[in-house]
Formats: C-alpha cells, structure tokens, sequence
C-alpha cells in the first residue's frame, strides 16, 4: 500500500456512510489496492486465503445481479465459501420475519451476512440483535455505502493519475450528481461519503426528484443542468427508475431527456477532463447518452472493477475487527 | 466421540425413518458430535476433506430455503463439490420425468443426490434404478427423516446436559407434537423416530387434522392441548400452512389459537424444563408465542445448528457405506 | 491420448461449428478421453488444477437445467470459479442489453463465458467487442456446438470399439436426423459436424418442419421416416417442441407420432447396430418411444456423460489459446 494508515479498524459492520468517520473511509480505500492487484492477477496470484473456511451469505431480498456477484466474487477470491439466497424460492415467501431468517443463517455459522433489503434501516436494525458482520447492499432509499466507496476510490485512482501525485486525495473535487436524487439510496450514499472526504457536491434533477431540505445534507441543489456541470470535475449521472413516470414524478421521458440528459451536448460545460460516472446498469440514451457512456471521459467499468476490490477489503477489515467497543 | 458404537453402517440411502433400526438411528446421533465441532470450529478447523472431489446434487422440487442450504452447507465442510437444481429454470417445467431428471444427473457421475419432492415415495422409489446415494429431504406429507434425527439429536444433547449423563438417551422421555398431524412429514418422521428411541409421543391436533387410525403408530391422541402438555419433557409445535384453512380443515385462525397455540399460559401444565422446539419457518403468535420461541426454554436454533451437522453425519456414513446387501 | 494432434489450437471462442475445421473438430475430440477419465475418476482424481483460480461465468438468458449444470461441472471439475447468471433476478430485466451485461461482467475479469440466448449470433457478435473467451451454449435456432461435438464424440466412441479401431472415425458413417430440422440449432450445428468429419446426414420431417432449401448444407431430405432409417449407422430424434402444434406446424401429436416416432416397429428398417440418441430432455413415446430410450442401442446417457468431458476439453483449450491471428 502507499499510504501507512494510523487508524486501527474496529468496526463489526458496514450499514451506512453517514456513520463512518473519514479516517475509516480512508482505510478502506487504502486497503483496497492490494486487492485490486489480486483481482487484476498483477502478481499471478488470483486468489488470497484470507477468508478460508469462512462462511459468507448473500441475502438479497431485492432482485439484483451485478452487486451481488459482485460481493461473491469478492468472497470467492478471499477462499471464503459462499451461500446465495435470493427471494424467489426462500422462506421471505413463507412470511418469516428477517430477524428469524438472519437468526436461521447465524445458527448455521456464518460470519458475514451481505443484506440487500428493500427496507430502508433493516440493515442496522439487524446489528442489534445479531452476531455475523452485517454489509449494507442496498437498503431501500436509504444507503448503499460499498457503491459509494467504490465511487469514492475510482475518483481517487484518477485524481492522482492526473495529478501524478499518489497521495492526493479529494479534498476540493466538485461532483455533480444528476438524476432522481429523493429516491436513490446511491445519491445518499455519495453525498455522505463525498463531503466526508473534503470534496463540494452539487445535486441536480426535476423538483419533483430533490427531497425537502437536502441542502441540509451539506450539498447545492439546481434544477439546471448546466449550471450544476459547471466546474464539475465528475459528473455522476443516476439511474432513472422508470417505474416513476407511472406515478407522475416526472412530465414524460421525453422532457427528462432534454433537460437532464448527460450528453456529448450538455457536457460542454463541465470541465474537459472531468470523469463520467453512472452505477449501473444503464438506461442508454436515456439519463446518459450511449456515445458518453462508452467514450473516454467514462470510468464506468473501472467502477464494477473496483467494486470487487473495494468488497475483498471491506470483507477483510470486517472478518479481522474485534468485538466493537 | 464419546460412545463406541458396534454397528457398522451399511445403507446406501436415506429415505425413511420407518426402515431405520433403532441401532442405525444411534449410529447416525453418535456421528454427529465430531461434525459439530467442525461447524462450530472448536479446533479451529472449519472444513474437513471427506468428500473432496465428490459431488453433492441438491435436487429442490419444492421451494425450501433453510433446508436446502443446511444440506448445502453441509457439503461444503465436507468439501464436496455442489449443485442445487430449484424447480424454476429446470427442465422439471420441459415435463421431464424425474427418472429422467436423475438419470441425467447420475450420467455426469453425482455421489449423493438430496431430494426434496412434493411426492410421497418419490426417493425411496428412485433407490430402485439409481446409483447414486439419495437422501430424503421431504417427500410431501410423508417423511423428512433428515428433520427427525437433528431433532432426536437436539432433545438428547439436552437430556444429557440435564442429568450429568453423556450416555443418557430418550427412553422413557415424553414428546407432545402439536398441530396439523395429517398433512406434516416432520410429524410422521419424529414419531417413527422418538417411539423406535423409547420415549413415548403424543399428538395433539383438531380432529380435522389427525389422521385416522394414527394410534396404530403407537401414539396417544388428543384434541385436548393441556392434556398433552402434561408431563411432557419435550413440547413440539408444528408449522400450520395457513391455506389449509381455505380447505375448511379448521373453523379459524383465532380458533386454532385459542386452542393449540402453544404459549407461556397453555405452557403452564407442562414441566417447568421442558423443551419448545418447532421445525421451522415459524408462524410467529400463530402456532407459538414469540416470546416462546425466543425464551429460555426454546431450542429452535440449535435445532438448527445441530442440522447441519446431523446431515454432515449422514452424508459422511452413506459416502462410505459398500453396496447393500 | 490415443492420437496424437498435429494441429495446434488458436481460437478464442466457440461460437459456431459452420466455423471449425475438421482438425479443430478433431483436436477436441482427441483431447476430451483425459477429462472423461477424470470425471469417471478412473485414476482416482477427481479434479484437475488446469483452470485454477480462473473464472468461469454461466450465463443463460434462457431457462435450462441440464447443458447448465454440464458447464458448470466442467468447470468445477477444472478447479475453476464459477459463477451463474440466470434471466430471473438478472439485470436482463431492467432492460441493459446483452453488451453490457458482458462488459460488467468483464470489468469484473471473467476468462471464459459460457451464453445461452434466445437470439441467433448474440454469441458471434459480443465476440467482436470483448476479451473473455466466449463459448456458445445454444442461440435460438441458430448452433449449439458442444452438443455437436459431445455427440460427435459419443458416436466416434462406439464405432471405435465396434470395429475395434482405436483410429477410427465418422467417415462413410449415415446419420438419420428426425424431428423439427428447421427449429433446430442441435440440428444445425450436427450437420455441420457430422458432414464435416465425412459423415453423410439424412435429415427427415414433416415438410413444414423442414427449412427451405436445406439441400444447400449438403444434406438428404426426405419427409419418410422408414427411408431415413434404411442404412442410418445412427438414428437421432430430436425434441419436439410441443408448442409448435399450437403454431399448427404440425397437424396433431398423434399424427406426428404416426409417422415420425423413433419406437422398435420404425427402427426395424435400420441396421441392427443402428446407435440411437437424442439431446435431451425426451418427450417419452412422442418422438422416441420409452423402451428404446431405455434400451440397448440407445447411448443418451452416455451422450450427458460426454458432454461434460467435451466442454472440460473446450475450456482447456479455449483458456490456453493466444491471442487470434
């Protein structure tokens, strides 16, 4: 690793950013490069035996692919043995409670549980009563802190790329987040993570897609896209649920194009190198333009590259924490 | 292991409780302590390699979640290779016989094959034609004999803990079973089970819900839940599959309560040590009392820790049993 | 290896048999007899280290059990990691096409796919743009070419030891193909195959379920079932598509069998070695009766065996290949 870090890591669980201290986030993003190399096979190793004979469950509650092989990659490249249970076929569909499921799983000796729950909180209600170490894969509206530290350390890798200077961090960075902000736990996720680091963040989407008091969260709002893409060193376009047209949110897809589309067009007002971001999986042309999201401002597959990596470390300092104090 | 046992085991399936010898029965319950340890990684060892190479078909025709990763898990620290096939996206919806369905898995040459099937006598008439070892893991509404033995297992851990006596079995003990009877696998398992054990079951349902001519199994019958509860050692509540009730089996939910719930009032007639197990996934203040399942008396999540390690032994035996005589 | 192989493997992918030449037809199948000696652990080795720590990703954008888990044993059985994307609970039903599907899991460094996909040439294509080896599992009606080959395989296998010929191969042999030809990628990529290897192929069906001009692939055609058989060394029936009655591409079941079912009265007309086969699963007594399924010329199990060893062959050879020239 580059950086020694001081800050001994002491946490059980991941369930939100807005917990985390930026010390810790920053252990995390230091640890990931290791790992990075493994997933890259830079040294030909391909796997480590960190996790070896260790139990890690996958319970996602909300349909999903990639951040779910996404975190079984990262247990399978630690050795760690893996154990899937999405809701179809589980017992979610008998009416068990999640405590009962998760009390269940424990009982069969897992030692990292990965929850994806459509519930906002259920994640950190389940560290109360639970032993494993708990990751918040998505929970409702609420948080997606793995996305949001992934997102975190690809703006790192390319900062101090273009910096050439490897200790540099994101202190003074400008991101702007374009999208349907009230309903994405991603947006959260990224605000709370962002501002910890030193970097400004300026939120842009229809007004309807901006929930009350945001500002609140320490960020800009507009409703302009050009005016937020101004001086915006990354511009990180969200998906559009359009599930939500059908219930009025927004006047037509057609408008939300033209006003809030990342495009070729709309980007001449960010900054030359600024990076495009979008957490997957798109909808083309849609919020982001098919030629921006494959063009060279775009660091999206580097994203899901450093999500695997960013996961082996968050799974590595949680297997390895002692009891929380 | 702390009992030597004489018996050899010879069988190279596991379909029924009814064909089991009480001597096989012990065999399996004595096989399992060594299991656990690993499970529970008491000496640090958290896999072991007795079935490395070999390959663990789990074959779920029914929706199951606790049971299908309990024997998945089990595999697993065995090191055996797996493969779960679930209905959906089998060839099961092609209209494939499941001759044909374990043909096929048996030509890519499977060890063990657990099967999980709607149909009453599906694995034991599979025994005929296949080579595979095959495990039962509930055949419709007539065994699943894996559930019997974890809880045999689980009654005889705390019997021994009770009276000091590593050696101390279930001869003598009382089981109250409560609930739906006629149409519960787990009911018909733990009676051939307990009863072949020496201790003494009674059942305990609405008179919808006991099967006729149920004594000739060798049990006491009653409608009457207080009379079952007395004197039992161990009080065993059944799930209800709430769409029975659609099926006018009973008057209704608030009538199945106020009679058969099993909860800290109706619990009062039983000894003060008695066990509450349930196989779950519980009904919560439906056929038991929350704060029953999760008191002191409750031993619901050992029951299903100890399954794990139960289907360990039982995977380990049938692995290395000759053929049949 | 009985042969030795002059020919030395470069491709990347397996999309198509239109594409192989005999020698890489031949190259594979010389290289599967190790891995079939593994899988039926004729050493005593159950697995080999060949693909270790390598990732193997499954994905099947449409529902199959069997060619499946034949993939993911070969895989397993390599040591490789595997990971499987079904359609249900995947990102195909937010609606991110087939490209990014691959680019994500790419990011994520795959080094073979394995795509099963309901459009013709979706393999083909996404090799254009990505680097995983890319392995075709059946695209519409277009190839399946490890069945091709694994059947291919299965047929050189029996005439080798019928003529005790350890050097032995296809030529001269006839292959009767029965069945719905024109929607039919198992019957596309075997006539590529078979012809090929020097083989002659009759292809035979109702005249709405025979492609236009399917002379062209250098084939006989004829809608007589009992002329198809004269002198066939193999008699293949396919699966009919039950559905296609409804699209009355065929008049009724019970003409269809009347006229076109493999069953011991239709095989008289065929030598008394005639091998029978069929990819699976069967539709019993409609295209091919029960007893000769179950019988001694048929070599279907066999078939399922082979495939896994083939496909183990393939990923050898695909994960060893330099780049294409």
């Amino acid at each position: 690793m580059a950086v020694a870090n001081t800050v001994a890591w002491r946490r059980r669980h991941l369930v939100t950013m807005e917990d985390l201290f930026r010390e810790e986030i920053e252990l995390i993003l230091d640890t990931a490069p290791q790992f990075l190399a493994v997933q890259k096979r830079e040294s030909g190793i391909k796997k480590v035996p960190l996790l070896q004979g260790r139990l890690v469950v996958n319970l996602f509650l909300e349909p999903s692919t990639r951040t779910r092989i996404s975190f079984e990659l990262a247990a399978k490249r630690l050795s760690a043995d893996t154990l899937t249970i999405t809701t179809s076929g589980s017992s979610a569909v008998k009416g068990e409670s999640l405590h009962d499921t998760l009390a269940n799983i424990e009982a069969m000796h897992s030692d990292i549980v990965v929850i994806r729950s459509r519930f906002a909180g259920a994640p950190a209600i389940l560290t109360h009563r639970h032993t494993s170490r708990i990751i918040n894969a998505g929970d409702g509206s609420h948080e997606h802190p793995t996305q949001a530290l992934l997102d975190a350390f690809t703006i790192r890798q390319h900062v101090r790329a273009q910096r050439d200077d490897p200790g540099a961090g994101l202190d003074g960075l400008r991101v702007a987040i374009i999208g349907d902000i009230a309903h994405s736990r991603v947006a959260r996720s990224n605000i709370w993570c962002l501002t910890k680091l030193g970097a400004s963040v300026v939120v842009c989407g229809p007004r309807t897609l901006l929930p009350p008091k945001i500002e609140r969260m320490g960020v800009d709002v507009t409703s302009d896209l050009r005016e937020a893409m101004k001086g915006a060193d990354v511009v990180y376009a969200l998906r559009i649920q359009l599930e939500r047209q059908a219930q009025s949110l927004f006047p037509s897809l057609r408008e939300y194009i033209r006003l809030f589309r990342v495009d070729s067009e709309s980007l001449k007002v960010a900054p030359e190198n600024a990076l495009v971001m979008h957490p997957g999986p798109i909808n083309r042309d849609i919020e982001l333009a098919a030629d921006v999201a494959d063009g060279p401002r775009s660091v999206i597959l580097e994203q899901v590259s450093n999500g695997v990596a960013i996961r082996m470390a968050i799974m590595h300092l949680l297997a390895n924490s002692g009891p929380e104090e």
